[in-house]
């Protein structure tokens, strides 16, 4: 038996990582600038406890294109190396120096925000360039560095007589990588993954107006002159305290955030936690309209301030995708798969944290300004829905706050709501009866009989409700939800009285086969009963559950397949008390009676707006002929 | 100046491998399994060329889990290796070891389809697994070996009793993997990486029945055996010429790619190219709705019989996304960003090619059996028309066979169509005016009138059609396309011929002022015009451009923004000749004139579908107290 090392083959080691370490070869900007933070955040940190004699000062890094010469440079100010240095960190691939760096000075590295995540960075940088220069003073009394390597295993390095403290890395673009050495890339890239960094970063000048000279004449230019033109903003709202902040400034955040956009957030959530995990972020609501799939993939993923992702699936829960904002956590794993995302523990802690925050938020809202929260309702209630069917413990907690509008725009709680109806919506058999509008517009005469009758329609007009009130009606209990075209009027809630039919059975029946003869059209159920005479003559319904579960399917996520294929289904109810219907009962030309129901049938069609085409037609032009 | 070598950190190396090489754990298995099919493939190769005297036979790989001793074996009967190759090809991190086989045997190594692709695959064992151990015999005549390693860079190597040739894989499960102990989590892995790989793979036994004895009594049972579960097919369809396939294996085939999958593939295009690339597969047009975004994905990406993922963005032409099937090619470089992707020479003419193989498949399905043809047209009339739309060559090949559906069913080409209504649908300036309908049920009385005139009227109603419209106008000489309610018919296509109008223009603008103070309504611009005395006395229309316009924003990219959020405007047209509107223009009384504006003005908003709610619910008690 023999016993050995596993030995790496460098030569093979650089085509691995322009291969495997990131798919995305923009990347390498991320990382080259983080490590130019780091170096940066590290210099200040051994200033503040006496361990480096240098100047702080206020360093900036910078990022400078040479086209010519087919170079980038970032240049930082930060720590340096010593020759020394450079033959650890850099010489040994893989080697971690935040790691070494982070156990060093524990406690007091983790408040500065030392960036110690990104281990093989510097070495992304031959993903784009085909050599790589560093020259590098560091803080301590000692000699400059340049460090030269071509992409191949070997190195030099030598004396530079760089005189200013930090670090200025070089990087020979490649022919396929020319990319980055425009103007338009680079600031793309600066601004996608650098925005908010802690240290600010320069790149190029920009001209700025000054004021004029008090004794200028008035045509003169005003004077200009070129400053640094600072590319981020190294204080992001998300870092500071929320008690430091005002609406404006979460406005304005807002806008640093989606430049392009135009509307403003409603409302924000300020995350602020450091135990048992670290997570800062502010998330907004912004107005949503019904659609569910267009608005996801907003929120920012950040670790201390370098931006990772847009992503934030297992992250944030699946509800609140659809909102907008930022997270900055450094306990985030990332480059694991999403599916190990969503087991992982302290993972699950943070969507649970964000989630719990949300709703008290929205109770707090709720609570202190009622009037604007129902404002608000429709343009945030698909997110409050959508919680409640997904989080068991959001919908508990919803229940306090979630809210039930009607047709006239009264917003009820669901405890109002069960309070305002209990008297009068109160079936036969006792159980509470909840009557809604999915389109006032559509349903407008069926609404109409339900407010003649002194009951509460609500308007619920989400894709989800029809999932909610399935969840409703098995979380209250004897409750039941059924649609204002669900049944006609009298039939939705059952009471124990009975109108007085005018018409006999043996009537009733000759009536129902006359129309079901003259209708001629299966798919239409027709019911003769004994209802108010004010009502309509023919009223079409179609039965709540068919519909529900139908709708339920369209949005997807449950109800029953076989539903979804099933025809349209209808009743038309006949009002065996209205007058129009004895004189269908009574006329004695076949004619007549056929003229009779046809019309009616085709209003009763249009009340539900299922007349159409050729049958639409010709309604109007019979009914032009009667005008005239 | 000194001058010397990265020196890679071994010590450093495990820890990246879990975290870098994939961001999916389960993937170890594919690469595994991949190991086992190239080393039972080289093997192949070296018999049949006489440099391996060992008896190739019918070599297997076998996946077994040993739950209790929390273990998964990958056995093959391939190559094997001798004490001194795993020296080479395991100790030596990143070193590919089908990169120098393949050089080697250059030209039939390739023939023989061996995977050379994934160099580290064998470490990728370590995101799994805490220890892991390799037996292995080589098919020379040598001792076997017994290699074993901890997931530090230490292993030892010693010599084993394996007398069978091949390779045994004994990968020890950690604790944060155990789900690859799972019986179904195995078979689902396998499933979806190895399903067509060119060895048999099998999983555990199964039980088959045996036909019974002819001197069985009837109840006896019948008897059964186990035999081996093979798992994957190993001469997938598209690995076969098209010309040894009959109908009846694509569709078996589309059954094997997508066994949950009910409807049967409309058609299929078999790719076979072997240059300046080599791509095979089969894709197949499933019956598409009017959806564009439900159906994306669902086309495999394989390389030599492996699976690789199922987003071929940037490989398989946008439009083509929609479809099903598998593409399998060595050429596509994986591990590198979509957007590199997407530049690189050698992608690109890979989608060139599938577009073209598409058009001429579609071309030649139209030329063989144009009946068949013109029933599927809008099954895959979506992705023809989403083509055209967004690559110039395609719209040029899919001038030949693209149809036009009348609202009767008649499918005419471009070429047919312009025959067609030449004569009859030319305006006044001579360009030639294509009328159409997006449905036949709302447009009924609109296209009703057009067809009176003897106009042709399209079916048009793909939700990107407004797209296409704009295209073919800009693309065709002197032609405009309108929809039939864009205006009266009369001016849809404007002939030379003028009615006469019963109406003076004082009478016209008598009764214009009338309608217009009446209906009070200041989306509608009422005009009033001399129109055939037949037509309807009041037409609402909806001008083309802005119809169209807020219909391309609609269906996103392209149209113009500031339309999307104007109101509706609609046209008033009333016929001066109708006798109606005689009757209106006479009326003494203001409450006859009111009732009969209103009530056709209800009935011409009625033929739009625009009368709703409460204004509905009133035309319709009005109407039946009409009909009594």
């Amino acid at each position: 038996m023999s016993t050995g090392k596993i030995n790496v083959s460098v030569e093979n080691i650089f085509p691995l990582i322009k291969k495997f370490l990131y798919s995305d070869h923009e990347i390498f900007l991320r990382e080259l600038i983080s490590n130019a933070t780091d170096a940066t955040l590290k210099l200040k940190h051994l200033t503040s406890i006496g361990e480096s004699s240098a100047e702080y000062g206020n360093p900036q890094i910078e990022v400078k294109i040479d086209k010519e010469g087919k170079k980038l440079h970032i240049i930082d100010q930060g720590l340096g190396m010593t020759q020394e240095e450079v033959e650890k960190y850099i010489n040994q691939l893989a080697f971690s120096g935040a790691e070494e760096f982070l156990n060093k000075y524990e406690d007091g590295a983790k408040d500065t925000g030392i960036i110690g995540h990104f281990g093989l960075g510097f070495y992304s940088a031959f993903m784009v360039a085909e050599k790589v220069e560093i020259i590098t003073k560091s803080h301590k009394d000692e000699p400059a560095a340049h460090w030269t390597c071509d992409g191949s295993p070997n190195f030099t390095l030598e004396v530079a007589d760089k005189t200013e403290r930090g670090t200025e890395i070089i990087l020979h673009i490649a022919e396929d990588s020319t990319e980055f050495l425009e103007e338009g890339r680079i600031a793309g890239l600066l601004s996608k993954y650098n925005k908010f960094m802690p240290v600010p970063i320069k790149f190029g000048t920009k001209t700025e107006t000054l004021p004029k000279p008090e004794d200028a004449k008035e045509d003169d230019p005003a004077p200009t002159q070129e400053v640094d033109n600072i590319i981020n903003n190294p204080n992001p709202a998300w870092t500071k305290q929320p008690a430091d902040l005002e609406e404006e400034d979460y406005k304005n955040f807002y806008q640093e955030l989606y430049p392009a956009n135009f509307d403003e957030p409603l409302f924000n959530i300020h995350l602020n936690v450091d135990y048992p995990f670290n997570l800062t972020g502010i998330l907004y609501f912004p107005k949503l309209g019904q659609d569910m799939n267009m608005q996801k993939d907003r929120i920012q993923l950040y670790q201390n301030q370098v931006f990772v992702t847009d992503n934030v699936e297992g992250i944030v829960p699946e509800f609140l995708t659809m909102l907008r904002g930022v997270i900055d956590s450094p306990d985030i794993p990332l480059n694991v798969s999403r599916s190990y995302l969503q087991a992982d523990g302290a993972v699950k802690k943070i969507s649970g944290y964000i989630s719990r925050k949300v709703a008290d938020k929205l109770k707090s809202l709720f609570n202190n300004d009622r009037e604007d929260f129902e404002k608000k309702w429709n343009d945030i209630k698909l997110v409050i829905e959508y919680g409640m069917l997904s989080e068991d413990k959001f919908f508990e907690k919803a229940d306090k706050f979630a809210l039930y509008p009607t047709v006239d725009n009264t917003f009820f709680t669901w405890e109002e709501l069960e309070a305002k109806i209990k008297e009068n919506q109160v079936d036969k058999d006792g159980k509470t009866v909840v009557l809604y509008a999915s389109d006032t517009d559509a349903q407008h005469s069926y609404i109409q009989s339900a407010k003649d009758k002194g009951y509460e329609v609500l308007l619920l007009d989400s894709p989800i409700v029809s999932h909610l009130i399935q969840k409703l009606e098995t979380s209250k209990e004897n409750v039941t939800f059924v649609r204002v075209d669900g049944d006609h009027i009298d039939n939705l809630i059952k009471k124990d009285e009975e109108q007085i039919s005018k018409l006999s059975d043996d009537e009733k029946e000759t009536v129902k086969t006359a129309i079901t003869d003259a209708i001629a059209n299966s798919s239409y159920t027709v019911q003769v009963e004994a209802m108010d005479s004010n009502a309509a003559p023919f009223i079409i319904t179609q039965p709540e559950f068919m519909r529900r579960m139908k709708e339920m399917q369209q949005a997807g996520g449950g109800g029953m397949n076989m539903f979804g294929n099933m025809p349209e289904m209808y009743n038309l109810v006949v009002n065996a008390n209205h007058e129009l219907v004895t004189e269908i009962l009574n006329a004695d030309a076949d004619e007549t009676k056929k003229r009779l129901i046809t019309q009616s049938f085709d209003l009763a069609k249009l009340s539900q707006n299922l007349l159409k085409g050729e049958e639409l037609t010709s309604f109007i032009k019979r009914s032009y002929e009667m005008i005239k």
